[in-house]
């Protein structure tokens, strides 16, 4: 078994969408938790980008894979931004304005599930039409809610 | 779509498999994301060693929950442990012991996938049961391989 399908995927990202009530034991763990987590989605989401900007070969399975990490480590961080957890790049701006911040997070989300489909195709202008908006759904939020 | 299947999250698990050719651009990106990865896996297997402590209410679906973001992150971290990127906790032996430090990586691995099966039963018996396996394989790693 070395496929999943779109439909395991979308189940898997439903299924483990987290509560709103994810505890941490002190702001730090959160800050370090969110950090994390934006870390390695970074980290992948940067690899696609690498192909889909022509800086590094197409590789359909490897785009496949990080893709599907990608639409993951999505579903994380935000818990992570609960009350009391100002800190880190996290501008205050997240904790005044969170209707936009749910909002830019919820459109992230949804972006991240695109790219993981169009990464599946195998076909790689499905990948860098997929990647545009996924990325500057990434901007969107960082413009407004992390510091430099 | 709430419950993902033990075969979809299984296919998941086999199709995420991460090639050991992921790269990083430095040292410090892969340090980063094996503590972020890390970090990440430990705020969840945290949560579900405070249920099977009993130091919080057993919540099935949030133990299931909890244990897949275990199982998914458990693939991630040895990534970040490639050639040159000694640094952070963990110690040089990584670096000189790989078929150890594999070993017991693909050991903490399997007990995560049984944790994540045990999680979804809904029975907090089972969950009890498969988390003191899955600790020990975190520790066994840490003793070897991680300073304090």
């Amino acid at each position: 078994m070395k496929k999943v399908s779109a439909w395991a995927l979308a189940a898997l990202v439903a299924a483990t969408a987290l509560p709103a009530s994810a505890q941490f034991a002190k702001s730090e763990d959160a800050i370090k938790y969110r950090q994390g987590a934006l870390a390695v989605l970074g980290q992948h989401f940067g690899r696609l980008g690498a192909m889909a900007n022509g800086k590094i070969p197409f590789d359909a399975k490897a785009a496949q894979e990080n893709a599907e990490v990608v639409a993951f480590m999505a579903k994380l961080p935000w818990a992570g931004f609960g009350a009391g957890t100002e800190g880190g790049k996290a501008k205050p701006e997240i904790w005044k304005e969170q209707a936009k911040f749910q909002d830019l997070s919820e459109k992230m989300q949804a972006e991240t599930v695109k790219l993981a489909a169009a990464a599946k195709s195998g076909n790689l202008d499905q990948l860098k039409a997929a990647f545009g908006p996924a990325a500057a759904s990434c901007k969107a939020c960082h413009d407004s809610f992390r510091s430099r």
